[in-house]
């Protein structure tokens, strides 16, 4: 293998020649391996370095700090890895020392690089093209990294959001498949008034849908970035202008309502809007389980359990039990989303170690916010297309339920009277009879007046009579 | 001690003749005995629960499904306990079975005698106003409960949200009073370059003050609640418009702009709102803990640290040593926004807890969340008054750190080049000389020049040059 | 209010003239309010506190740094104290900055003033007995008060302890007397294969008892106490013999066998014992949590779930819903069960927190362990007697649930093959009919082989075949 | 692409040709995509499950259920895949629905494959040897996995623990170079007493080292297998003597200490022993935590903090601060123990979540455990290679701090009394004289005894004085 020498504030390194990367993302390759993940795995971080990165550079020479060649060299360098270029050279671990330095500088040398095949010049003449002096220029890690997380986190939403978006759709598709099944709703478990199948679906449709509003707000929060402020957010180093010029071109670059953070020494070390995002994938991640929770009580049986609907069959669910088909695919969402409620713990852990100027922590930030993402749109995909879509109600058991259950009789306390409705239902319990049946027995009503009140329509509306 | 006899479903037990509750208060307080904290402990919660009993009334009443002199003693009952009259009457552990019944079951009992009393009836004389017939009419716990704590916590947040802007204020005081006084900055625990010890102090105020942005947003979603829905939502045994008009009620009695659920099975079981409000006091409490922990390194010393504030004194810090003090406010601040952080944990595993149309875990979601609240509050007031408004500047260490540092070089990089900068830096690291020094020991520029590029006017504005 | 004038480094203070405590206690009083919770709301604190003073000045005596009749009016006083008296003293909030200096002199100076009234002088005249000089004496807040805080903690896990016990005594009391219900096991909510309804108690009853060995173990590490360390764990100002009479006296008065640290620097900022007990109590929590979740699921209905053991009734269960009947207890114990989970947060972000020599977070960490072990206490109190011992089975459902499962299909595999009983299996969920029936229907075995091989002795032990 | 049909339960399914695994594992596949990690990703778990595998088929033929050349077969593929064979044969992803069945299937597919293949059959020829009658005989996932689960725990566990013992001996080495390097102690941040540099990395040392016990322990509680249990703990389908065969069988091909699990039906949905060893992880991280904290507070400068050691600089620091060095291995173990302290939630939540006879969320556990077991050993490694071992004293401002201390005072207290040692610190404080210097001015002790009392000698021994 051929190699070519670097050399940086430490003394120098041998580099493999074809290497885009240069000597500090090289030392930081070395230093760390504790995930195992590199950049690269999260794509829309590494679109997002070079859209700053290209933002910096028509700032910088607008306002005359950077050579028109060069900034012309390094913004059609960010290009062809905003289409997906060199994506395999972002190679530093998510998990890193630093606070974001090493991610930084892996972008700064990347792009240097290709600047300087550009210019027609080999991989390491930085004395043409400089990672720090130009790449970096009017930058710190301190304002690029954050500016460039909250950007990749706006990108890794747009899928989770329709994702959500595509489950809430099938979610209320199958409310209004199962609107006329009535069955027994339950509180605590136990048996309590009747409702429809639908209400229950629409009920899940509805709850999750309020997840992309927040997640909208999360959006809005993340449009604030510190770019501009270089070390600490002072703004030391960079022209005046440059605050303003650059998050207007980042704006324009990445198509997302970007504005100045009003603060930026306050911005620099603030993961206030992390935490907010973190948040807002907890609460969903939450629903969903809560969701899952309820789809895997409501198929249980098939014998044995409530049995009130049919998941469909995606593997054979036993090594020893023949025929045995489980819920596996909310098990596995379930899963997910326990494994978000640990992420915000992570965040939750990091955000609170900052010091002073900065947050150290902020990788672990962005890789568990970048991941939570990420697995929780694969769950809401795999949830709607394994799952949700194959529903199907099992009506003669819902039906059987609501005609034995003696939560009905409820709907009766109006005409009976509290003291008969304990009274009945506890004979019902002891003999095994339903409400309907004893309540005639006693002529406590005219069995057309039973019917009327124990039917589905009086139920399931609120009463109308005063 | 003379008792009384109450009867209930599960038979007949003796009470204390001077009980305002009835039996089934009596009940939970001997099956409840978790955390020894009543409802009593929070005022807020039993005003909110005495406020949705009265719209109740007035709405049964205007429905006639209410005797008007029975609605108006209710009415007058729920307005003395508003006013404080009976508190200590709600004597239920806030950790309790049974998704509040018993909470709800404890204010309809004691409006029911306070009632009674107002009719000169003796307690317990349910046959002239009934606790669940009459008080809890058109209502279940499913809906009342959730609608009562959904009250309590915006009453709740009321002096959280002062107590925040209050130490916002001390904070930008402190900002105004340290403008000029120039600091290193730190990240990482590393000198970076100069800032101004009031931008520190004003980036804190800026800090916090956006969390009152986000317990707005939490209280607006509070204000969607469930009242109407009684039993799982579907609103049976409620009179048509009752909803309408009892949220209409609720609304003016509390001064809250409330709105009713628009999809009250989905209302009855979603935990959202209180997952919400509980990120968001995590997400202060993050904040908090970080201006903690920096006030502390700030202070840290007095001759082996940073240095570069004193705390006010509170108290003696040893038993052992003399002289020594204790930054005890924000460590005891640290504390409660640790314990924040856990009771967000509480009101996670509770909120995904639910099963089906109801969330059993309730009561200790609502206890989490006041609790967290008040703790808060009395936080940011005890690190106001006790703390912030005393702490002082040590204007000399702050200057002196400024003059030793070697990140001033920074500042110089535009000007002698990165390579130079890092040359130097390596010097004054050996020598122990400032950079000033051997800048012009180098005659690399000129000592005018020098002065200028690190006067503290130069480096803490961007640079205006091209 | 007649007062009383005390002294310290900051100043004087006014004291009610009938307080026991001092300056130094007044002042954390007006301090910390954060939990309203005093240290006497934890008995077995306040005494651990006078054994350890106790212990103290027998050694200090012994070594002859304290004059024997200050000893003896010291160890009477917290003989007092230990007995039960002044408890109402200790009044500092438990959550409180100072690493527990205040804790350590609120018993210091309630100490110092019992023993000076035990020696004929008023309180406050310290001139004669001394709460620093004396009370405190060869000690430091950094080793008095971890080491009361481990002696505290074991003695608040001997009732938990036996709580766990009775619990798992009347757990297998149930196993014993379900042991002839056989009934279907259930994976993934699933029928499985069967079992008896007495194995699934027995199940519960091991797995709960093997907490206790985990908490004898956290007792053990809990022996191991810094006392002697005083300032930072150097010893300074402790005399050479100190460390090792006053461990050997404080194990003597406490009956305890504590075993002086080996390292005392470490032991003296090291939360791993606490940070091993709090995880113990959580996976304790686990474990009560799934028992009452399990307990929950086999009581659901009474029509429409699972329906295989009644829960005794201990309120009713609804405020609109007549005869309903919840599992409150269970609930109770889930809730609990989260808050102990959440309150291992609590005491994993303070441990993490400590700094160099002192882990300033130390009193949130005793807060929390010990409200976690009175909370798990109470709830396993709660959860046999009101709630265990008066399980019933269903015997009719657990049998009914057995036949009409195709679960029991498993036991025939050896015999039909996997094939075969896959297209039973089939068939008996599209036809309704049981495995029995089909399989005698087909002819696959004879109809006694059926029997036999169905039978419970059969399905429920391992097969002896070859 | 050419390709092979097989047939389950639910249909056929083309699969790659040269695929070693099969149809069930190819449903996994496809239905689980989560994490995007593949069972492979822990070479430790496929050895367990092979080890289970043959351990299996070792009691079977033993026992005359599975002929001798078939199981002599299986335990051929076994061993190769013990040695490194077909591991990217393990596909499935590690978060998956089914409690464990896909990865059960996939080793019992990709192991029957193999067999075939040495017993000259084609892939797919199930009629001669097959995954579930042959491979999976005598066998449930339900016991089959977790057993595999335990092993490949105490697999992961052994490099951890010898990176702990690692990372403990490059401590306690510095604690020896350090020996004597007098420094000040700090708590709360604050000045207290001196103590040695040695002393400080000695704690690290024991601290660490404490927790190579805890995790021998959670290797014990790993050596309980329920292996054997089969379907729930009952053992269905499993020959009398089978247990201990096969876990005798299985103690002996992985070396490990294995026992019978005493109570197979809680042991199977038993997770105290993962719960267990996640605390135990969950500890060693808040230590590591703790200690790299430490690291980077000692190390803050290089001119502004306390700077008493100076980490190795391993990377560049920043990209626009000429000569920064940050310390970026202890940060990025910081953020490795806030994951695994996130990871032991993820856990607990798991743990939490079983029902009745199994625990569905368990292959998370698994995953989360491994997963936290590898990141603590590379921290560990990354640590002592990167950092300790290179870690040097800055001896001049540890004694420049000692000398100009006011904690020295305490040492003088036996000596001038409290009152004046608390005069003499507010004297020292408000000049900036040191403590040595007013003792000797107000000729409170002659200077010959002061140099005596505050030597390092006498300052870091406990008095030996009565």
């Amino acid at each position: 293998m051929t190699t070519r020498i670097e050399h940086d504030l430490l003394g120098e390194r041998a580099l493999a020649a074809d290497a885009w990367y240069g000597i500090q993302t090289q030392r930081a390759l070395e230093n760390f391996r504790i995930t195992g993940i590199p950049i690269s795995h999260f794509p829309e971080l590494v679109r997002a370095l070079a859209m700053v990165k290209s933002a910096a550079a028509h700032a910088n020479r607008e306002l005359g700090v950077l050579e028109p060649r060069k900034a012309e060299a390094i913004q059609a360098a960010c290009a062809d890895i905003q289409d997906g270029a060199l994506h395999d050279q972002f190679v530093v671990d998510l998990i890193q020392g630093g606070a974001g330095t090493s991610t930084n500088m892996n972008a700064n040398e990347v792009i240097a690089n290709l600047a300087l095949a550009k210019l027609g010049h080999p991989k390491g003449a930085y004395q043409h093209l400089h990672p720090n002096d130009d790449v970096n220029r009017s930058q710190s890690t301190n304002d690029a990294y954050p500016t460039a997380a909250c950007l990749s986190l706006q990108f890794a939403a747009q899928p989770l959001i329709t994702a959500i978006g595509e489950l809430g759709e099938a979610l209320q598709e199958k409310a209004v498949a199962f609107a006329d099944v009535v069955k027994m709703g339950r509180t605590q478990l136990q048996d309590a008034v009747p409702m429809t199948l639908g209400q229950e679906f629409e009920a899940f449709a509805v709850n999750l849908g309020e997840d992309i509003d927040r997640l909208q707000e999360a959006q809005r929060l993340l449009c604030e970035v510190n770019l501009g402020g270089t070390a600490i957010g002072t703004g030391i180093n960079a022209p005046a202008r440059y605050q303003a010029l650059a998050v207007e071109h980042l704006a324009r670059l990445s198509g997302r309502p970007l504005v100045p953070a009003s603060h930026l020494i306050e911005a620099t070390s603030d993961m206030g809007a992390f935490v907010f995002l973190s948040g807002m994938l907890k609460r969903f991640a939450i629903k969903l389980g809560k969701l899952c929770n309820d789809l895997r009580l409501l198929s249980s049986g098939p014998r044995t359990g409530l049995g009130e609907i049919t998941l469909p069959p995606v593997q054979p669910g036993s090594s020893i039990m023949p025929g045995k088909v489980n819920p596996v695919i909310p098990e596995a969402v379930n899963q997910t989303a326990n494994q978000v409620i640990a992420s915000d713990l992570a965040v939750t852990l990091a955000a609170e170690a900052g010091q002073l100027q900065l947050n150290a922590m902020e990788p672990m930030i962005v890789y568990n916010l970048l991941n939570a993402m990420r697995m929780l749109g694969e769950a809401c995909h795999m949830l709607r297309s394994r799952c949700i879509v194959g529903i199907e109600a099992n009506r003669e058991t819902c039906a059987r339920h609501v005609e034995h259950s003696i939560g009905v009789v409820t709907a009766l306390v109006p005409h009976i009277g509290y003291a008969n409705a304990t009274r009945i239902v506890r004979q019902a319990l002891h003999s095994g009879a339903t409400i309907r049946e004893l309540v005639i027995a006693e002529a406590l009503l005219d069995p057309a007046r039973v019917d009327a009140l124990l039917s589905p329509q009086a139920m399931l509306a609120p009463s109308t009579e005063a």
